[in-house]
């Protein structure tokens, strides 16, 4: 046989999809047609958190008329125990015994677990069915639902079995968190600072200014929604790039490589992941100033942001040489490679994978930098 | 707040990816450098069929020289049971408990189910990780590793739970089916008269060259390579245009409408899946000549072809009706539409969705066409 017969066969794939974000707050916006949109002609299985539909089902379910089949509703235990690889297993089950077809849509509704975990459910039935998300926290709104990061915990590890899966379109409404508690959405304003730091100075200022609202639960003010849509708009934009993570050098990782420790050395028990997060950022701030790449002032008004958000700055009960011993460990996960995003200025990242234990102790924030000293869930 | 200050953001995300499948036969194929390559660096994984490992585990072993770290076998029950979300969670903890990284490399050998199984784990551990495939049967070979579509069964439906996700190569080596059973190997023969017939006469010549060889188990016989070569290479050119299957009227699903009516008429019981698709063909066959659409030489060829391959063209156990009744819930599980793939030649489709049960009726071959009456798996 001649070589060239048994020649490799070349194989190429390519995916394009595109979706919008859209605002309730938009005087244009209408929910029952947008959610018609979503379901193009098919049925509507809605995946609802227990807790949010107990507050807003009743509003939700007035959005269909009469002369429309309703939605079917399916309830979802949030929480970090419902994104389990079992719950996942069960959620399909349901899709499977109610007959979903490749025409309906599984419409999303909750916080980051009800859009973590649907989402993956969404990504496995008949190989990935159509969805679509209404985040109802501020965690959910500006992070969970962006980007189509799908997951279940493993018992090994947050967000180890997950895929990507696109929905067919996100829907805001800055209305939804007032229901949830302070703490849950000082929560979500971890990640907010994030991509702003990530975008720039004005960026930052209009966090600052939107911030006291947040705090107070005036959820309807412009400068929420507005501060909500910039989250969203800067996190789409930091993921354009490279949507599927392949590159492991993500500014997105801001704050993420020392949160990520203090959630594990936590073991995940009384640690929301905004507040490690904003640890994190409180450290990687204070790094920048350490190793020279940035003024003291860019570090203290992060602080201030913080601290003003009701986040912790420090987390006193896990001593550094522990945060220290996880990141060694989340190194040796990634073989070898631990990548610490640090800033010359807001909106220019330094990336580094060399900082030593003696920087750590440098920049692990002292105790009076913060008035929310542990990392409780509910503390504040 | 000025409309377009909440104006909806749009997302966009696109993905391409290209690799190759490869051929043992090709002189200067070397199966040592493949695997090399494969992963990148890091450690290989071997997810192995259990039987399979029996046969060409200590030959593939010998692969790996003294200065390499040699690959963690991980044993794999084959056979349709393995298919099970149960399975997947166990290799998915098998892989946690592991440690398996990001840039190691999960390396599976065996047959469809191992492929189908093993790419689903691939496909949701971290997200997706790198894996690639030695299929070791024909069906595997030609049909199961082609295309990146991974899935475990549901009790409702087989292949239910899946996802797309494409490999980083596929080594093909016609040895490995040699230690198979002459009806596994005639299994694998149905789908490949499938792309045949949508290929082309040509094609259609060169399988009936080929076959004889695949019987009698030459499998290294350079007909046999090149019937397997082409089979792939047709079955991948139909998938570019829609490799995510989006478009329901799928030339691939010719002889598939019958075939998995049948599948599930015996609740898959003793059913393999080509001898349900060669009688799905046949009927195919026969509804082109009964509409007039080919001359019905063509339909003898086909009849000819499978019954030259051991290949069953009728299913007496299973009564029109019974297969008329499962047509219908096809359908109704398809939000009423039921698209069966006709033929005005070999190479030349035509897709229709009103198939009636007279013309059904016609087209259901008769006993006489079949030495392989029952559509038993090891009756050959």
């Amino acid at each position: 046989m001649s070589s060239s017969s048994v020649s490799p066969l070349p194989f190429q794939v390519s995916r394009q999809q595109a979706y919008e974000v859209r605002f309730a707050a938009n005087p244009e916006a209408d929910l029952t047609a947008w959610i018609r949109a979503q379901a193009s002609g098919g049925r509507v299985f809605l995946l609802a958190d227990t807790r949010a539909w107990e507050h807003h089902g009743k509003d939700l379910l007035a959005q269909w008329d009469a002369t429309e089949e309703p939605p079917i509703v399916i309830p979802f235990q949030g929480g970090e125990e419902g994104k389990s690889w079992s719950q996942a297993g069960r959620m399909l089950d349901i899709l499977a015994d109610l007959g979903f077809k490749r025409r309906d849509l599984l419409l999303l509704f909750g916080g980051g677990v009800t859009c973590d975990a649907g989402g993956f459910v969404a990504s496995l039935f008949m190989r990935g069915v159509p969805y679509a998300l209404i985040p109802t926290t501020v965690m959910a709104q500006v992070d969970a639902a962006i980007g189509g990061k799908v997951a279940v915990n493993h018992a090994r590890a947050k967000n180890l079995i997950g895929a990507f899966h696109q929905p067919r379109g996100i829907w805001i409404d800055t209305r939804y968190p007032q229901t949830t508690s302070r703490a849950e959405r000082i929560n979500g304003f971890a990640e907010m600072v994030k991509v702003a730091l990530l975008d720039g100075t004005p960026a930052l200022a209009r966090m600052e200014a939107g911030l006291p609202h947040l705090l107070t639960n005036h959820l309807q003010h412009a400068d929420v929604v507005a501060m909500v849509r910039e989250a969203i708009r800067i996190k789409l934009a930091l993921l354009a790039p490279d949507p599927f993570e392949e590159d492991l050098d993500r500014v997105l990782n801001l704050g993420h490589a020392v949160g990520h420790a203090l959630e594990t050395a936590e073991a995940y028990r009384s640690t929301r992941h905004g507040f490690a997060v904003a640890v994190g950022l409180a450290v990687a701030a204070r790094l920048s100033t350490v190793r020279g790449l940035w003024q003291a002032h860019w570090e203290e008004r992060v602080m201030r942001l913080l601290l003003a958000a009701g986040l912790p700055t420090s987390a006193d009960r896990v001593p550094v040489e522990e945060v220290w011993r996880q990141l060694q460990m989340i190194r040796n996960i990634r073989d070898g490679s631990l990548r610490e995003v640090l800033l010359r200025a807001p909106g220019r990242c330094h990336i580094t994978g060399d900082v030593s234990l003696e920087e750590l102790r440098m920049a692990y924030p002292p105790r009076a930098h913060s008035p929310c000293l542990e990392l409780e869930c509910d503390s504040a």
